[in-house]
C-alpha cells in the first residue's frame, strides 16, 4: 500500500502529453497549443481610427475649435482616397484607416455640420492632442511576432487571437479519449428496477460526467459481467482508447477478475492499493502500444470511492494527457464548523460543505454514511483532507479542502 | 449611459429561467433541476456488506477469535439462501446482501482458510463489533425521499444520484439557444488574408467559445454586411433563439444600422451605452414572442470592448436563463503590484496578470493598447476594475478584480 504522494508521481511519470494533433480551432477550447502560433498580419494593418468622427491635422485646432472642410467620407471596409492638408477633414468610421497627414480623431459627438453647409464641420474638443483617437499600425501584432507561444492554454479570448492572425486549424495537445466500464454481475442499467441483490450502476454515468467535465471524449462501454470472455472482449475495446476508467473489480473477491485479465492483455501493473480513505483498492496500471500508452484505472465499485478516485487520480492524469498544468483539484485552506473526530491510519478525504461565514468561508462535515452512500454527497462542495491517525479536531482547527 | 449596476439590474429583469424541459440525464451535467425528484428505491436495497469477506454473528467472536462453518458463498448479484446461526459464516462479497441472523462483516484479510479443511473459516479481528461493516438498508437513500431538490445544480455526483433512482430523463432548466452575429463591411472569415481597410472577424469564434463555455448552445450566424436585407434576414433567424448576441453596429456610424433594424423586427430597447471602459456602446434589448422572449445584446464591435460586454452582461443573462445563480464573474480582492493612474469619468475593466507572491496572489496591469488590442490579453488572467474618476493608484493598494 502506498501514499497518495506516491501514487500521483507513479501516475504522473507514465502520463505524457499526448501525439500534438491538428484541430478546428472552434474546437480547441480548453487544449493546449503545441506550436508557436505567429500573426501573418500587422494588427491594426494600417494607422486605424478608435472612434467613429472627423481625422484632423491636431495642429488645425485652436483652444480645441476649427471649422474644416470635409474632403471625403471613409467608411468600414473602405480606404481613404485623399490625402489630408491643413484646414481639411475626412469623415471616418471606427476601424477605418486614417488617411494620409491626418494626426488625430474628433468623435462625432464633439462635431456639428450645419444643414445649410453640409460641406463643413465645426469641431470643439479641447481635449485633442497628435495622435488623439488613433492606433498605429501593428500596435496590437506585428507579422511574424510570436503572438501565442507553445504551451498556451487556449481560452475564448486565444481563440479570438487565433481566428485574427487567420488560423482556422490549430497544432494541439487533443483531448484523450477515454472509456469507461462498469464491472459486476450485480449491475443493471438505470431505466431497470433492481430486484434482490442487484443495484443500478450509478458510476458509469457518473464518471463519464466527471471525464466530460474535464475534458476527455468519452466512450461509455457499458456493464461488464463478471465472465471472462465478454470482459476481455470490452477489455480489449478500451485499450483502443488514451484511458481506460474501469469500476469495481479489484478488490480481493472471488470474481474479481480484473487483475488477472488485464495481466493477460500486457497491461503492466505499476500500483495496486494506496492508503487513502474511501479508495483503497484502486488499481493503475499501462499498456504499452509500442507508439502510444493506454493508462488503466481499476477504481473501487462503491460509488464515492470511483468518484474520489477519479477526482484525485484520473483527472490529474487526463491534466498531464492535455499539457495543462492547472487541472488537479483545487485546495484551499479552511476551518472546521464544527468539532470531528478522524479515526483509522489511512488519511481519508471526508465530504463537506462550505458554508459562508462573514468574509470567510468555513467547512461542515456531512452526515455522510461512508463509500457506498452517494445520496448524501449532492450536499457536500469539498472534501475535507485528514491525515492517518486518531485525532479529534475541534472547531476553528485549520484543514485543506479539495473542491469538488 | 446608466451604470454597470444598473443595467446587470435591467438585464436580470428581463432574463427569467427557460420553460422547464426534459431531457437525457446523461446530457445534464451543469443544467439546474425544474422537478423534485424522488427515489424509487431503497439503497442500499438491503443491509450489505462492505467488505469482502465473511457475514458472521460478532458475539461468536472470543478476543476477535472464531472458527467457523462456512454455509454459503454469496457473490455479488446474487442473494443468501441461508439463514445464519452460532458457529457459522458465510462467504460474502461487497455489496451483496448479508445473510439474516449476521451481525457483522469479518474482512477476507482477516480471515484463513486452510487447504486440508475447506469449509472452516479463521477469523482474527478484534476490531469487530455488532454492525461492523454492514450499511443498514435505506441508510444512503428511502423510497419516497426527496433525494434532489428542485433548483439543485447537476454535478457529476447529481449525475450518479440520478442514475441510482432510475432516471434516465430528468426536467431541467433547458441551455439557452444562443445566436451570433457579427456585422461589418470591414470583416472577412479568418481564412481570407485582408486587403486593404479589412479585418478578420475574431468576434465570431470568440464570442461562440465564451458562450460554449457557460453553458449555451452555440449557433453561429457568420458575418453580416452592412446591407439592409441581408441583416434583415439574418437578425431574424437570430431572433430564433433565446439569445441574439451582435457584435458591430451599435455605435455611431453611418453604417450602423443594426438598432434600427432591431425596432422594425418589435425589438424594444433596454438600455443603450452603459458607464463602462471599453463597451462604453453596448445595447440591450428584448423582443417578446408571446410564450417567449429572444434577449438581443448589442455588442461593440472592437474585439476586447466585445469580449468584456459578453463576460460582464450576457454571461449573467445566460446564467439567469438556466436558473444558476453561481454563473456571474467571480471577483477577488486583491492588491496592485504597481502603480497605475485610471483617467476618465467611466469605471474601467483593465486587464492584468495575476502573480503569486508568497502565500497571496498581486495584479500587475499588462501593457494594454485598448479595446482594439485583443492580442496582448493573452496575458490577462484578470480584469481589474477602476471606479470612474482620475486617480493615481499606489503600489499595494487594494483593488477587485474579475477572474476571466
Amino acid at each position: 500500500m502506498i501514499l497518495i504522494e506516491e501514487a500521483l508521481q507513479l501516475i504522473d511519470a507514465q502520463a505524457s502529453p499526448l501525439a500534438p494533433t491538428k484541430i478546428a480551432v472552434t474546437q480547441s477550447l480548453g487544449t493546449v497549443l503545441a506550436e508557436d502560433v505567429c500573426s501573418d498580419i500587422d494588427s491594426p494593418p494600417h494607422d486605424k481610427a478608435m472612434m467613429d468622427g472627423y481625422a484632423i491635422l491636431a495642429e488645425d485646432l485652436q483652444q480645441g475649435k476649427a471649422q474644416l472642410k470635409i474632403i471625403e467620407e471613409v467608411t468600414a471596409g473602405q480606404v481613404p482616397t485623399k490625402a489630408l492638408s491643413s484646414g481639411e477633414a475626412t469623415r471616418i468610421m471606427t476601424g477605418a484607416p486614417v488617411p494620409t497627414g491626418a494626426t488625430a480623431v474628433v468623435m462625432i459627438e464633439r462635431t456639428t455640420v450645419a444643414d445649410d453647409s453640409p460641406e463643413l464641420v465645426a469641431i470643439n474638443d479641447a481635449s485633442i492632442v497628435a495622435g488623439k483617437n488613433i492606433m498605429l499600425q501593428a500596435t496590437s501584432l506585428k507579422t511574424g511576432q510570436v503572438v501565442l507561444p507553445k504551451g498556451t492554454l487556449i481560452r475564448p479570448i486565444e481563440i479570438g487571437i487565433l481566428s485574427e492572425v487567420g488560423r482556422v486549424e490549430v497544432l494541439v495537445q487533443p483531448r484523450p479519449s477515454l472509456a469507461v466500464l462498469c464491472t459486476g454481475n450485480e449491475l443493471v442499467s438505470p431505466e431497470i428496477k433492481p430486484g434482490p441483490g442487484i443495484i443500478r450502476n450509478s458510476n458509469g454515468p457518473m464518471l463519464s460526467a466527471q471525464a466530460q467535465n474535464v475534458g476527455a471524449e468519452v466512450h461509455y462501454l457499458g456493464i461488464g459481467r463478471d465472465d471472462e470472455a465478454e470482459l476481455k472482449s470490452l477489455i480489449t475495446q478500451g485499450l483502443q482508447h488514451d484511458v481506460l476508467v474501469l469500476s469495481g473489480g479489484v478488490s480481493a473477491g472471488v470474481l474479481d477478475l480484473v487483475p488477472k485479465l488485464l495481466a493477460d492483455q500486457d497491461v503492466k501493473q505499476v500500483f495496486h492499493k494506496v492508503s487513502i480513505k474511501p479508495g483503497k483498492p484502486i488499481w493503475f496500471g499501462v499498456k504499452d502500444h509500442g507508439d502510444r500508452k493506454t493508462l488503466v484505472f481499476g477504481l473501487p465499485g462503491n460509488p464515492v470511492s470511483s468518484m474520489v478516485c477519479f477526482e484525485l487520480f484520473v483527472r490529474q492524469a487526463i491534466g498531464k494527457l492535455l499539457g495543462r498544468s492547472d487541472q488537479a483539484l483545487g485546495t484551499v485552506k479552511t476551518r472546521l464548523a464544527q468539532e470531528f473526530t478522524h479515526r483509522g491510519n489511512r488519511p481519508t478525504l471526508f465530504p463537506a460543505k462550505l458554508i459562508q461565514q462573514e468574509d470567510q468561508k468555513i467547512v461542515s462535515p456531512i452526515n455522510w454514511k461512508g463509500s457506498a452512500d452517494l445520496g448524501s454527497l449532492t450536499n457536500a462542495d469539498v472534501l475535507i483532507y485528514f491525515p492517518g491517525g486518531d485525532h479529534v479536531y475541534a472547531v476553528d482547527d485549520e484543514v485543506d479542502a479539495l473542491i469538488l
